[in-house]
């Protein structure tokens, strides 16, 4: 029907979003219209102003609006000790712990061959530039646990190898307050093996 | 951190949308801005266009970008029939059957006493003066089979019913392809009580 052209366009555009399908978009287009047109506004502006605004940081790649990030910046942190995550919400998780005080690598993706996405696309090149800037010690390669994190974090632990790096991997074992009668095989497998 | 303020307040934006939480917030903005930005500005930009143009037609209150929308303006339409639904989703769901050539009230939500949903808030006055326009000569009662959705009929069915008008609702019954023994209590008790 030519005259909802705009609303036809607006649930188009939702379904890009990840995770939100076609019913999902009406939802959402239906509420913003009807209940909340103000944070329909609030949301096209903070998607121009995010567009606009957000680059990568030079250092360490992860979202900053400036040239280099506050992490990166913050000279209270252990320059000796490098991070690989995966996403800047896996930095953010990293971070929540407070239980570790050096910097950040973040690859914005993992490597995923099927999807196209290469060494190059997860800033491989500029990750061993960083690693090897003379001040890291231990690269700690913390790219989620499944299969393409795993994978990522392979290569990229070979990369690091090869040019003489010490390279740890976050330990694998039964999470905190789980009854070993509900972990899974593999995981009890793997803090079997990684025992201390 | 101060040099993500345009990404924070992305973040907060998009939590206004039905269903999205904070992870899922984070999600979507990641993805529109590492892999979508053409995304993110065609969305910015069918929001503000949605915000302009989409208004609710005089008659039937759906969304349109005209005063009038293009259901209630055709001629085909039978306009002794006036099916009353909750969204322009529900509506579209009626229309996909092929089987109603009658018009249309949405009443853009359903009354919901705890959310400060009254009646005028679904346009009952509205649609009282649409009902006794002397061509309609059935009321349709289409809500959704939910408690709401259910009190909403009642309310509406007897407010049409006190002017004279005749009311009918959608029947409940056993869903088209389903086995008894897989339907629950109350809709196999529906169906024998509505049986034919």
């Amino acid at each position: 029907m030519s005259d909802t052209h705009s609303l036809d366009t607006l649930v188009q555009a939702l379904r890009r979003l990840p995770g939100v399908g076609q019913r999902s978009a009406q939802r959402m287009a239906f509420h913003l219209l009807q209940h909340d047109r103000p944070g329909a506004q609030a949301l096209a502006q903070a998607l121009d102003a995010a567009v606009q605004q957000v680059r990568h940081c030079r250092l360490c790649h992860t979202f900053t609006e400036a040239e280099v990030c506050a992490t990166c910046l913050d000279p209270r942190r252990d320059a000796s000790k490098l991070a690989v995550v995966e996403t800047p919400a896996d930095q953010a998780a990293l971070e929540r712990t407070a239980a570790f005080r050096g910097r950040y690598f973040v690859l914005m993706g993992r490597l995923s061959p099927l999807d196209g996405v290469g060494p190059q696309d997860i800033g491989l090149h500029e990750l061993l530039a960083r690693a090897s800037d003379g001040l890291v010690q231990e690269v700690i390669l913390a790219t989620n646990f499944t299969a393409e994190g795993e994978a990522t974090a392979h290569v990229i632990g070979q990369a690091l190898k090869a040019r003489g790096l010490t390279v740890t991997r976050l330990a694998r074992g039964v999470p905190a307050g789980s009854e070993l009668e509900y972990v899974d095989l593999g995981t009890i497998a793997h803090a079997l093996v990684d025992r201390r």
